[in-house]
This record gives structure tokens, C-alpha cells and sequence, in this order.
């Protein structure tokens, strides 16, 4: 596929994505983690403007210099950006101002890559503004889900998603022996600065589950009182519960005693059988505490990988979110990506049921701080 | 006029005002004071339903019952109430379904007004509804102005929006007798609860500007520094200036030297002939303390009134809000409208040049909290 | 009895307050409202040094200029202040060195007592000197109280501490008259500037309890659900009793089914029949409002005053705390005293059984934020 | 030595190290993070009164029930906690009080002691028990700092007080080549739980610094605008410079242009040779960035440690503070003593000046929140 071809490909997923919302939709913000989705199209586009089109396009003309200052994100080399808070607080420019915004660039871009003579360095740029457009395309669906789900009103996002099925395997932890491991990314193709470079790791033996812990499975902790005994969180964790009263998953409202859980169609009572999703790091750790066994760290994650059955649910890991053995930053604004980030995140590995097709990698490292639950995560236990 | 007549023309009236609102500048809440126009417009809808076509219209059928939980304000007797932060974290219901909401009822109100026969109850409700809607049409259009003002690409409201000019009196300050005099409501008419019952006060001799401060009288004290002299300001005013960094009226930029003020018609430069508004209460006072003056209090104001122009600015009062001689609540949810405010805010009198025609009383008790700027206040001086 | 005389009382009636204390508990700061036992010796000592010694007596010199720092409240003009809330984390100056700033303090007073010559401005310093610190007695009497009554072993203050009996008048409410009455300070003696000047009010005819609410009526409201009824309370009340989770008044403890109170003679059961004290403005207001009545203006207190027995607690009004007619602020810092708290607060009437004697006036205003509690406030009712 | 000596010998450190303090001195807590040394020598006597006296000395008889109280700290399974922010607020027990429950619990300690016959258990509970009083003893010394060094009078500890100096080494960094290594405690002695197991790690070529960052170095970055240029920091790093507005290490005071240091010795003018201290990770991560170099991992230095000289700072690293493989806690409450904090902290390596002597392992784990400043904190550089 061409540059050009997988440009369109990207950008109407983007479209696709959104055609079920309603323009209200677009515009707010219930927590500061979850920007509207009016922000998502513009920033995705303004990262074509800004990184490709302005610097290597001669004939490009800007198309409003106020969208940079509102759609710019964290890039603070870039200019002043608009305090993530505020983002909810933003009528303009509207969603039609916000689609002829993004036609507008998406057709200086076609003509841009109809030029040919695209030197590498360009083509390195846009591959990376694809897959920061499908990062940007997890987050609209789960930003969605947070928006919908935390209406009163419960509006379903599509009656007919179908929730992808885990595939069970019967048999037991796999077992990995001690040894001398290579982790991290090598090879062709696309592969963000925190995976590089591929270096070696020296692993215990241990065994990991090739299963995601479920509902149900979730759903006894809960009963034996997971949330109220301390000895299963860390001091943090127990904090975070009490504070905010956190008595169960994201999204799990237990109506007359009967779970229900919000889902893209609505509420619906809960699939027991179904992966847990929603849940914090700390969550995930006191439920493996709870069941005396751990969580697994991202280099036993993806030594294991090829054995068991992944995609489905981000899986918290025990490591926390730090540079590998020769990792360096990208100069200017591009390099201000992924490593100002490594810093009191978890590593998540895998991807989930809303990720982008051909979005996922073995070596892929997401990250979250510990408390965040909005994004599709899960459990794998390890001993 | 009959009752249908005036239903009518208040409705209208609010949409007059939502006219030039684009789907998204209904949504949003930038602060907490500030309500989404689209709450605004379900709100009072939901008042005509909930006081008058629930109780006394037998054949009325409720359009939704989630929406007395999301369209409810303060009135705690009639449902849980939408926390009022959350507010702006509602996309749904849209701005259509909340329009389809209003002509459901509209309706229903035409047919019950139709059936004549609108015992003096129904009729006192139905009147205290069309102010209550007449005051939302000023908080409308106040909120609009926030929600606009705020915005970083300043959207216009409307482009041939005309300021009232405010009539100068050359005379100096009006002389008032020491005496009794008689303040509050009496006669037919409407009337809220907290401007009853005409009672007598005492008053001092005092003197009281016919002018409101303008624009460049303002300026003075902010080029006086007034804002950095902690000798004019109450100890909770100074407090509020210094954490707020507060340095001129809202709406005010200085932009390279020349300050520039947010309007209607989008950002203009500063006319400093009008008269100054968008200022607290603090600042009321710090001015007029800054000029060897204070502010009348609400009985001196409403005794004076008669001898000078007023109605273009809610003028800040030295007095707090405090319920009259014999004030009593009535029963119900109706009851919560005015008395559970009665601590902590301070009394305006006057109208604003966005206060609903025919919605002006000499009488009239107008109330906030001594930081707000948002609604159009202004300054008159005493001594 | 003559100045230098006037002096040592009050100065020597600080010291027997401090004398059952720890060196520890005068160090401790547990809410922002409180403050160290150490810094009223402090500031009260500091007062006379910085508005006597240093202007008025020229053989005076400073003990530390640290010290203006470290002891200096609210008074801007006279140089930086230590920020209130950090008072509490101050462990130097020591108590023994805050004793010799006394002690050097109190030896230059007495000289500069015995000079004679005395200007009629200085003795007016003096008399606001000695009022000064009789207020700071009451509040270290309350800051002590907070300090032990907020301790988990509950010390007692002292065990021989006796409280005064209210005096119980079978008569039913005094009726007062309309008509003009004068209220204010007039005559020979020290007032403050906030009692200035006397003037003529008009009262409409109301009727006032010659008795303090009780414990054992007030009991009555809390087992009626009072704290958990909205409709008894101002709007700002019920968020502050929920945010609080207030169940009781201040110091009240129900241990085993069993209602407790804190006292300066430690932990005891609660008397019914004391009269009630520790309650915000908010629950005067509700409680009254439970009642079916009303707490009295000001004004209708100190009209009413002479038909009663008061003294025994500081009696919230239904008046917001604002100037007199007139009303003027001393120049410099001895302005700053009054005026600059004139927003936001509610009068108080009467005096408490911890006020300094000879401090109580009818003319008398003190005046607190709505939601405080922990100095001696009681409920009369009104109608 | 036998148990006697060594419970003799550190406890008698504890008291000399409060020797130099006021009473107030021992009360009061500046920060939440700070502890009142009256807090510190109750909590490490309070730790031998329940894990040694109460469960295996018969006879012993509790001091006091309500100590267990007000002197645990984070054990949760023992008891009710005092709410961390809550220890300044209490002037109870007094100083001379904990001093009395000190020396009870110190003798029926000898009497314990002498008895002989201690079991293998209890003597590993008194070896935790001298090693936590060592931890308190190097918090009593940097809360102490804290608690001196924020008071405006700027008192000195210890006016003899000399910091040792580093031993600079002229050699340049020292290269450890790629391969396996072992980390983690193994053999006779004392570890903490959270040094356990030893285990191979795989590490890539690597060096290291010979020498701490000295403040002339450190104030190269800061003349260099560091504290401003967002390039240099983690996003949450730059969020904690600028929402605390730092602008140097803790304790520096740029005193009309002149950099001062409040040192035990009080304030003194920077010395340019010492090594720098008081230093977040954020700041120690951000002075590697702009010299283009990092900070090494907690394997890194644990095993080039042996090539360099150290103890005098605890040293940043890269690594978070995690579980090692095989990491077990211990049951019941001896349990929670580092597991639960295995969460968005960082692993400090080495010891400090006042780190207690026999204390320091090069195995050793400190480790705290990223932005933490009062401990003796230093940086090593890697690359």
C-alpha cells in the first residue's frame, strides 16, 4: 500500500469511528484524562499540519494559526498549548469548523503525497503520524465510552458492537525457564522510540497464566471483601480506594443485586464469563495478591507472548515505565513523545478489543498511571 | 394580555436569545456558575412541567422521567438534583431532544391554558414561572457571554449588538433626609417573596450619585494601582485578588499597552465612556473605598432611586442578603426559591441592560456572592 | 485605678491563663482558626511594643526585629506577617524566650508608665491595648480548648473548672414594640470602632426568648433527623453539614448509645439542662427554623438586652456584620482592625463565660464566618 | 556484642541525637512528610512494646493503651492509626510523658534481655527492631533539619556540626563491561525483606561516574536557565516546578545575590565544593538531561559500587522501586513494612552523612516519592 493509500486508510478510520456520535458528543469533558472528541480530530490533524505539511510543503497555507494553539497537545516546544482542563470548555471552533479543518489538510496532504518524492525522513514522520492517529483512535473509543457511560441517560454507542470472545485454554501457567532473554524491538517496520533498543534481560524461572481473569472470576474477590481489606493494596492503592470509594470495575453499577455493566450497546447485566475490564493497576495487583500470586513483569510478558492467546485487554504489568539501555530521545518536538512520560507509569502490555487493526506488536509498551481504569485493561497472573 | 399570551412571549423570548448559538455553545460549562443554554432551556421547561402540568393537568403524560433528574436545580424537595458541576459534562440529552422536550410541553401548557377556567393558585404559579424563565433569559445571555468570552478564537454573540448608553447627570450627588421611609413590595402585581413585605427602616441623611462609575473612571484606580494596595480591600478581597491575580474588570485584555474588553460583538477596544462592569463586589468596594466613598446600602438605594436613571447595570449594595420583617417561606419546593440563599451574598439593585423587558422593579432584590463578575454589575457611590 | 495598674491586671490575668498549660500545648496549631497559646503571649506583647514603646518611648530598644515577623496578625501596613495557617509550625522563639520578650516588653511599659505624662492619644492606644488583649484572653481560652479537646487522651484544662449557670426565666417571649430605637455606642468608656456611632433604627414589633436554648432542646432537634432535613437549612449550611458530616455540636461525642461532651474539666456525660454551646451560625439558623421561628437581628437584641440575662454565650444573630452609618477606619494600621472583615460574617451578641471581665458591652459586636464553632455560641430564639 | 549492648547502644543514639532540642522543637510538623521527633522516639518504643514486650515477656504490662494509638505509624493491622497529618496537632503526650513511656518500655526491655533464653524469632524481631530505630534515627536528624531550617529565626542544630567531605576522585568514569550479574542480599546479617533474594541481572556496558555532583556544578545548571527550559524534565516534573515554584535545591536562599545554605550549622554562605543535596529526583534526573548524560540504574551501581567511594548521599537512580524476584512478605504486620510502598517511587542507593553508622549495605534499598527533597539526596552521573 502507498503512502498516500494508508494516509486514507488511517483518517477515515478516524471518520468511522465518530460517525455514530451526535455533535454534543464531540465537545465535552467529564474528566481531565478524556478529551472530547472534537479535540482528537483536530489534534490528529493538526499533527499532519504542524510536523509534515508546514515544514515540507512549500505551497501550504496555514488554515486558522489559532488552531495551533488549540489543538497542540503536550508538545510545549511547539507553542503554548491549551491546559488540558479546559479542553471541555471549548465550543469553538464547532464540529463542522473542526471537519472542514481536517478536509482541508487532508487534502493538502494528498496533494503533498501525489508530489512523490517523499524523502525517508518525511515518510519516517508520517508513519509515525499514523500510528499517532490510531493511538489517538483506541483513545476516541474509550473517550467515547467514558463520555456515554457516565451519562445519566446510559446511550448505547452502537446496539450492535460485539464484544470480542477470550479464547480459553485449559491448560495450566506455562512455565519459562532462567535464562538470558532478548526483549525490545529490531526489524523492519514501525516501532516506537520506547521499544529500542532490543537488549538482552536475564529472567527467573517463573510461570505465567495463559488466560485473563474474568468477571466472575473478578466478581469473588468482590464477594470475599477484596475492596475493604487492606493487606491485598499497597498504601497507595488503599488510599485511592478509600478516597474515591471504589467498590468495583469502571463501569459495574450493582442495581437492586443484580450487576449491571455499561457496554457499548448500554447496560447490561453482566457477562460473567467475560474478561475483567476496567480496572486499575491497583486493582489488578490486589486481586493477585489476593489470590497469593503476582502480577508478571513486561519482559516475562513478552518472552511468554508467543504462548498464549493476547489482544484482547491491556495487561497491567509489575514494571513501572522506564527507558531501556541506550534509549534517546528524538531532538525537538517529536522527542518529547514518550520519554518525558517515564516517570510513576506502569508498563501495559498486549493491546485490547479497541485497538487499531495492525496496531499491535509484542514489543509494544503502553503506560498508564496506576489509578486509571478508562482504557480496556485486564489481569494475567504470574508466579 | 391573557396567561396564554404571556406563556407564549416569554417562550419566544428565550429562543430569541439562543437564535444565534451554534449546537455546540449549548453544551459546555467553563465554570461552575455558569450553566449550559441548553440546561437553561430544559430547565424551565421542566419547571412548567413539574409545578404546573404534573399537578394540574390530569391528562398531561410525563415526556421523560430522567429528565427531572437531569433538569432539576436547587430544588431538593422534588428529586435528587444534578450535581450543578457535572452539569457541563452532559452531551446528552441533545440540543434537539431538549427542543423536541420544550414543544412537548409548550404544547401541553397551550392546551391546558386553553381549557381556561385557571383557578388563582395555578395562575400565581404560572406568573411566578414566567419570572423565573425571565430571570434564566439573563442568565442566558450572561452565560453565553462567559462561555464566548472564554473561548480563545473570541466568537461574537451578535455583530450588531448595541450597548445602551448610560444618561449622564451633570447635578452632583442626591441629598436624602434623615427619617422613616417605607422600602419593599406592596400592591398588585408580581413580586419575589424576599422583596415582602413593605416595612419602614430608618435611614440617615446620606448623598448618592446620580451616575454610575464609568470605564475611565475605573481606569484611574487601576492605574492608581488600586489593585496592589491592600488598604482598600476587604481582607477576603485582597485575598481574592491575590490568588486570582486579579488586575481589571472580566472580559478586559491588555493587549500590547491598550486594553481591549470582550463584548457581544466580539473584542473591541476599551470605550471609556460606558460604564465599567463585570466587577465584583471586592471591587466595588475597594474603588469606592479607594475614592474616599462607599456604596449605598439597598434601603438608601431603593428610597433614591426615583431621582436617578437606573437599569443599565446591577448596581453591588453595601447590604447583605437577609430576609425582611415577616418574611416566610412558602411550603413545597416553591419555597426553596429565595430564603435558603439568605447567608453569605450581597444585595444588587437595578436591573441590566440584559435583564428581561418588564422585569425591572424598584423593589427588586437581586443577590450573589461577593466574588461573581459574570452577570453585568456596576458601581454607584455614597457618602 | 490608673494606667500602669490597668496594665498588670490584664497583662498578669494572660499569664494565670497560660499557667495549667505544657510547654507543648502552646506550641500546636491544629486548625487554621486556632493559633498557639505561644503567639497570643506573643502578639499581645508585640501590640504594645510596635504601637507604644517604638513610636512613644525613645530610650526603647527593640528586642528582636525577628519578632515583628513572627508575631505581627493581620496588619498589613506594618510589615510582612507570618502566613496564619503556618503559624502552627514555629517551634522557636521558645516559650522561655517568648516569656523574656514578655518580661522585657512589661519592664519598658512600666517605665514608660511611670513617666507619667501620658498624651490622650497614647491612652487611647492603651485602652485599645488592653481591650486588645482581654479579646486574645477569650480566644486563648478557646484555642486551649480546641488544643486538648481535639487531643486523643481529652486532658483536661482544669479539673476544678466550674461552668456557670444560666439563669431560667419561666416568663414566656418579651414583646417589643414597633417604633424608633437607638442603637450603638455612645458615651464615656472604650468601644470599638465597629459600636460607632449611636443611631436611630426602626424596629417592627417582635417577640424574643428571655432563655439560651438548651442541650436537652437541642437534643431534641438532632433526634428529630434535624442534620439530616434540608429543608431546615440555608443552601451553603446543608453542603457544609455534608461535606463536614456534622452530626452534633462541637466537643459532642455519642460514645455507646451515650452522649459526651469535652469540657474544660475533660471528658464528662452531657449536662441537659447547661445551655447549649459549639454550634455554627448554620445550626442556630436551622434549629431555629425547626422551631418554627427565628434568631433575632442585632438590633432587636440589643434593644431586648436590658429585659434579660446574657453573658454566658455569644448569641448568633440573624444580622450580617456591616458598618454603622458613619462608620469610619482609623488611619494606619490600627484601621486595619474592624472594617476589613465587614463581608461575609454574622454578628454576635452578649459575651461568653470565658469573655474577660469588664470586656461585655450591649453595644458589643462580635463576629465570626458562619460555620465556626469553637468559641462559646449559643441560640436564642426570636419571632 | 550482645542484645543488651546493642539495644543499649542505639537507643542511647536516639537520645543524643535529641539532645540539642528545645521541647517545642519536639512537637511540631511542618510538612506531612516530617515527623515530630516527640512522634519518632514514641513510635521506635512503641515498636518494641508490641512486637516484643506484648506477644513474648509475660510480665510486662502496657504503659498506656492509648499509646499504641497516637505511636503506630503505618501498620495497619495493629490498630487505628493517628492520620499522618495529624501528628502536629497533638501537644499530648508530652515530651516528658514519651520520655517516661521510653525508659518504662527500655527497662522492662533489659529485664526482658537479661532473662536470656531468646528465641531465634525474637532476636530477628530485635534486629528489625535496631535496624527501624536506625531509619527514625536518620529521619529524627532530617526532620529535625526540617523542621530548623524553615523557621524564620533559622536556629542552628549543632553550631559544631562538620560535614564530611567527599573524596574526589580524579579518574574518569569507570566502565563495567556487558555480562551477568548478581544483585541483592545474600549471606550472614541483617537485610531488609525488600533486598531479598539475590538474583542475576543482565546489564548492558555501561559507566559511572567516580564522584557526586558538587553545588559549583549544580550551579552551572542553574546559571544556565535549567530551572526553565521544560526540555530538561519529565512532564510531571516540570508540572512540580512550576506549581511549587522552585527555583534551587531545599535550604538554598539566594540572599541579595549571593547563594546561602541552611546547614545544622545554621545559614552560611554556599560552599562551592561540597557535594549538592537536597535535590528531587526530578531535579537529579533533569541535571542529567541537560549535561546529555542520566542517572545509572539501581543494578548499575550496586555493581560498580565497589570502584567508587560512597555513603555520604543517597543517590537518585533510574529504577523504581519494585519487588525483586521471589520477594515474599512477611505475615501479619512485620509485613507491611516495605511491600505496600512498591508502587511510583524510586530505589535511592548508598547511605548519607547521617545515615546511622553500621547501617549502610551496598545492598541496601531506600527509596522515595520522586519529588521528596529533605533527605540527604545527591546525584551520580551515568551514561
Amino acid at each position: 500500500m502507498d503512502l498516500a493509500d494508508c494516509y486514507k486508510k488511517v483518517r477515515q478510520r478516524t471518520d468511522a469511528i465518530c460517525e455514530p456520535l451526535q455533535t454534543e458528543d464531540y465537545v465535552v469533558q467529564p474528566v481531565v484524562d478524556v478529551s472530547p472528541p472534537k479535540w482528537h480530530i483536530g489534534h490528529t490533524t493538526w499533527f499532519f499540519e504542524t510536523f509534515i505539511l508546514k515544514p515540507y510543503f512549500a505551497e501550504y497555507q496555514e488554515f486558522d494559526p489559532n488552531y495551533n494553539y488549540v489543538f497542540n497537545s503536550y508538545y510545549e516546544t511547539v507553542g503554548n498549548r491549551v491546559i488540558r482542563t479546559d479542553r471541555g470548555n471549548l465550543s469553538r471552533p464547532t464540529v463542522i469548523d473542526v471537519k472542514r479543518y481536517r478536509k482541508y489538510v487532508d487534502d493538502a496532504m494528498y496533494n503533498f503525497l501525489a508530489c512523490g518524492n517523499i524523502s525517508p525522513d518525511v515518510e519516517e514522520l508520517l508513519v509515525l503520524g499514523f500510528n499517532h492517529e490510531e493511538q489517538h483512535q483506541e483513545l476516541l473509543l474509550t473517550d467515547i465510552k467514558y463520555i456515554l457511560g457516565n451519562n445519566p441517560l446510559f446511550p448505547a454507542y452502537d446496539h450492535h458492537y460485539v464484544s470480542p470472545k477470550a479464547q480459553h485454554s485449559d491448560g495450566g501457567f506455562i512455565r519459562i525457564n532462567e535464562g538470558i532473554y532478548e526483549v525490545g524491538f529490531k526489524g523492519e517496520g514501525f516501532a516506537f522510540d520506547n521499544e529500542l533498543n532490543r537488549h538482552k534481560v536475564y529472567l527467573n524461572e517463573f510461570e505465567i497464566s495463559p488466560n485473563l481473569v474474568t468477571n466472575a472470576e473478578y466478581l469473588e474477590f468482590i464477594n470475599a471483601g477484596g475492596y475493604h481489606d487492606f493487606r491485598h493494596w499497597h498504601a497507595a492503592g488503599w488510599d485511592w480506594v478509600n478516597t474515591n470509594q471504589v467498590q468495583a470495575p469502571m463501569y459495574w453499577h450493582n442495581m437492586d443485586g443484580q450487576w449491571h455493566n455499561y457496554t457499548y450497546q448500554g447496560l447490561q447485566t453482566l457477562h460473567l464469563h467475560d474478561v475483567v475490564t476496567h480496572i486499575s493497576y491497583y486493582e489488578a495487583y490486589a486481586y493477585a495478591s489476593w489470590k497469593g500470586l503476582r502480577l508478571p513483569t513486561e519482559f516475562e510478558w513478552e518472552v511468554a507472548a508467543p504462548q498464549f492467546s493476547w489482544g484482547l485487554r491491556w495487561e497491567w504489568t509489575e514494571s513501572a515505565y522506564l527507558p531501556y539501555p541506550g534509549f534517546a530521545k528524538a531532538p525537538g518536538a517529536i522527542g518529547e513523545y514518550n520519554g518525558k512520560f517515564m516517570v510513576g507509569q506502569k508498563v501495559l502490555r498486549g493491546a485490547s478489543e479497541v485497538t487499531s487493526p495492525d496496531h499491535s506488536r509484542i514489543t509494544y509498551r503502553n503506560f498508564f498511571q496506576p489509578e486509571l481504569r478508562w482504557q480496556f485493561t485486564g489481569i494475567r497472573l504470574a508466579k
